[in-house]
């Protein structure tokens, strides 16, 4: 077994030589300036750590724990180019530093380098992990287009939200699991409840991000407390608003939601009061908690001795408590 | 063996179950439509017809032939948006008849349905067509930005022109017979054969569309002839031109290919004047021939009976004499 140091070592080994030529510069380069920047690598990390469960080397694991990483950055490039982004992690977007030509088309090519890692899985399991890959890279797809779609609507049921957000970013945590822990020789039903593992997990990680974004402390969570609230942004928090207000409370709560001219302050401590009336926060609470704990159980029934789980479960609590 | 009308009825069917869900619409409709454009479908009838060398069935490799075709279409999807075509094939592109976000996203996610169609390859050959499936599409973005490059450049040499019609576009057809060939069971050595019959008669077709747009006919050919000229994009004949044209005419006919101002009919006929003088239409064509036999030879040296070749032979001789 390695520890946690080590792997991540290897990770950024891996990263830094994904596979990208030197030319075209103008195609490259670019996969090469996100790739670079200073994720926390979460995606590759899931992978090893579900490879480690069943294998002590993770070594012939990393083709695809890269490929994850190169897949999420594949995403973050055309995300940004379709969410007009101009920064992300301190940086300029592709499409702001190069162009929207160059950030569609670097993308694709992320896209295909990370196929073409995946590809370097055990031949016996190639089949079921692109199979994996593929099923997740479209549910991705389909997320973003419900995230979009759902922005330009009045109102979305939280039952859909919580499968879009499933989609746009928990699925690949599943994912990630399940490939890493089935090309290193776990049976179908653990590589199915790693996979469950990392959905509950994920799900429970964008409650929690929602939360934060209202109720984080500035100065600890670096983001402005609110800023959903201020941008009309549909969360767990407003869409639970909404749907228990009452019939006095529910129209006004639409109207602040759709206005652009309230004072910035004043509106988030409008709907913060609103929060409060309704316990939205008790609810957002119990649900993240919810889906953490089916996260713990589906791990807990992986058919490994409790001692190889540590690390993964060391990641579980740490890296997804406070930052993305 | 099944005849050229069964296989294209085939591949029709094959298209129009290609897989993709029915929502969210925004992402797949965008699909559907670029897909039931009136497309030649040359890219999957290779595909099928290199299967067709080596096994009586082609049903078996439908999926691989279809993903051929939603790959490419793909590329038209994302190309269409980065040279801001407003019309393919007499329908508005995606990008127009919805937007550039939907383009974006609807686009990756045909490229992601393409592979979970090759997915479906024989899976002791899975590895090996996935490769040449990836090396590929990665070429085919690699031509699209080199063809970008190009035209800001003011001097392409030839051999780096051909390198990028290659790329860009004769790679695909290597690869269909290539994959459809070693799915239905053909030797690595008669896979490679087919694939460099492929490319070669690729590169073939693209001098050809380069020679046709200023010599053709406008009315058999169904474009007006000198388009190339008129919108100063590099072409085989137009960089044969500028590679050999003597100290005097090189300034002249650089100005020619820089100039927006000077009338269209007046522009085509300087050129054409040009290409007269050095005899640019002789070498394209042998150049274009020499592609062609080196295609034809290639066929040849396949290792299987000669009856099998004939509908393929068909397919290079008809097919490509004049329509894309």
């Amino acid at each position: 077994m390695q520890d946690k140091n080590t792997i991540a070592q290897l990770i950024e080994e891996g990263i830094a030589n994904a596979g990208f030529p030197d030319t075209p510069a103008g195609l490259y380069d670019p996969a090469r300036y996100i790739l670079s920047g200073s994720g926390k690598r979460i995606r590759p990390m899931l992978t090893l750590m579900g490879a480690q469960l069943f294998d002590d080397r993770v070594e012939p694991y990393l083709p695809i724990a890269v490929a994850m990483e190169v897949f999420h950055n594949f995403t973050l490039v055309h995300d940004d180019i379709m969410d007009q982004a101009p920064v992300r992690r301190g940086k300029p977007t592709v499409h702001m530093q190069w162009d929207t030509t160059t950030a569609i088309l670097s993308g694709d090519v992320m896209l295909i380098q990370a196929y073409e890692l995946i590809s370097q899985a055990p031949a016996a399991v190639l089949p079921d992990i692109l199979g994996m890959f593929t099923q997740t890279a479209k549910e991705v797809c389909e997320g973003q287009q419900d995230d979009m779609e759902f922005e330009r609507r009045e109102m979305v049921g939280l039952d859909d939200y919580l499968q879009m957000i499933a989609k746009k970013t928990s699925v690949l945590l599943g994912c990630c699991l399940y490939c890493g822990s089935r090309a290193a020789g776990a049976s179908a039903s653990d590589a199915q409840l790693l996979y469950e593992a990392g959905l509950k997990l994920g799900i429970s990680f964008q409650i929690q991000d929602d939360i934060l974004d209202a109720y984080a402390d500035a100065a600890h969570f670096g983001k402005k407390s609110g800023g959903d609230i201020i941008q009309n942004k549909k969360t767990f928090l407003t869409l639970t608003l909404m749907a228990i207000a009452d019939e006095e409370d529910a129209p006004l709560i639409h109207q602040l939601f759709s206005t652009q001219s309230l004072p910035e302050a004043e509106k988030v401590s409008a709907v913060m009061t609103y929060y409060e009336k309704y316990d939205v926060r008790s609810i957002a609470d119990e649900f993240m908690a919810r889906y953490y704990e089916e996260a713990r159980v589906a791990l807990n029934l992986v058919q490994v001795p409790e001692a190889r789980k540590e690390a993964l479960r060391w990641l579980m609590e740490n890296v997804f408590s406070r930052e993305k």
